[in-house]
């Protein structure tokens, strides 16, 4: 089951034509993978990289720009996994405004590393159960 | 020509594992995408948008993470446009560090629009021709 | 009556050292100050800005960094209006993070504004009266 | 002698109203900050941080903001120490624009850490004898 979450996009996400400066786009869609950690996993996302050392770097990006994403609006991510590999996994990203509009789309490949060596690392089997269940709704 | 642009990866760059937060990779880009306009246009972008009232937003990201950048790297950044089309054009991007390790490439199509309307418009005619002339070198 | 809000310590906010980097502290207080005006004043900073077109730029700030913030922390603000004067306020900050232990304290001086001229005006009556209310707890 | 450096107000500091976010002009003394040590002490903030493991974090702030920075302007930094203590020292900011108007001034105690421990330790000989002739103009 995709995850869905609420941010608002505050005064410092956004540019002097008052739409978001697209780099805080990324920046925000990478809060949103924060939060969906206890979601899909059950576990905090900075416990996984300060406790467990294992990290999921971002080597891909793919992403379209429909529409603005301006001061004041509510942004609802909707978050799923695509593909998930021996150590990497896809997410995917649709952001929709309070009105319901499309607004922002991307899937971006991560990687699973330990965070120490910083090297590539096999997805640990309990993590790669719960981000397969992580799927699009049909 | 292409451009070449440096600038130094700064301290609030990056993460606690000295990897560059991947939306601060994106900020870079922008700040060498209006480094680059006087060199390819002969003119700085923030006239270009407050005193032309021409901007070129992006609308569709595709970026490779190859290596990351560190704290106290030196950037050089390659810049050309692959293809230019009557309001849409598509900048392309190299990033090595000071040893000449591909870092980073994106490509990002910007649509040119009027800033007061935020409408599409045909690109000036004047930008056209400098920016048809910022090819990659064979 | 003082405000308190939390918002956690997300993995951009800090450096390498695992310490939040001393601007994003501000602007975390900057967020906080968006959060506080439904609680204190019961409109969004938002439709002040952007419909009664009423901003309080900060023009004077003094801050004291008692410990780090680190990443996976809940900071509590706890928020209060110190001084109101006939068209500046001074908004007072403490933040304590999930220990209880206190981390940092900041006073900012505000002054109203009006948003398409940018010129010093007087507080609105009904915000003055509500952030009047906004005391420290005894 | 205080020391001159310059530094563009890029598109990303400017809010929607061309006034750069307040957190962001302390994030622009910090580079500022860091721009400076090759200048007064001969190294690069990176090597002392990363090579020597000492780090100067700031422990109390005191900014004024007399005018706004604006999208394209070029901001002079000088900067100065005030005072220099067995392990603190003082650095004082004013930043001007392209037309010598003054826009905000900033004195910042930093605190010299062993960056392995974050314990304060005693500024090093050799900078701080560097650090101690970097006085202002008279």
């Amino acid at each position: 089951m995709a995850v869905q979450l609420n941010r608002g996009v505050d005064f410092p996400m956004v540019d002097l034509a008052n739409i978001a400066y697209y780099p805080r786009i990324f920046d925000l869609a990478h809060r949103f993978f924060e939060d969906a950690w206890p979601h899909i996993c059950d576990v905090r996302y900075a416990d996984l990289l300060l406790v467990r050392k294992t990290g999921f770097p971002v080597v891909h990006v793919e992403s379209d720009f429909h529409a603005p994403l301006r001061y004041g609006d509510t942004i609802t991510a909707t978050i799923w996994i695509d593909a998930i590999g021996e150590s990497s996994c896809t997410w995917c990203y649709e952001f929709h405004n309070q009105n319901r509009e499309l607004l922002w789309t991307s899937s971006q490949v991560t990687v699973c590393v330990n965070m120490e060596s910083m090297k590539r690392q096999s997805i640990p089997e309990d993590l790669r159960q719960a981000l397969s269940n992580c799927k699009r709704d049909e």
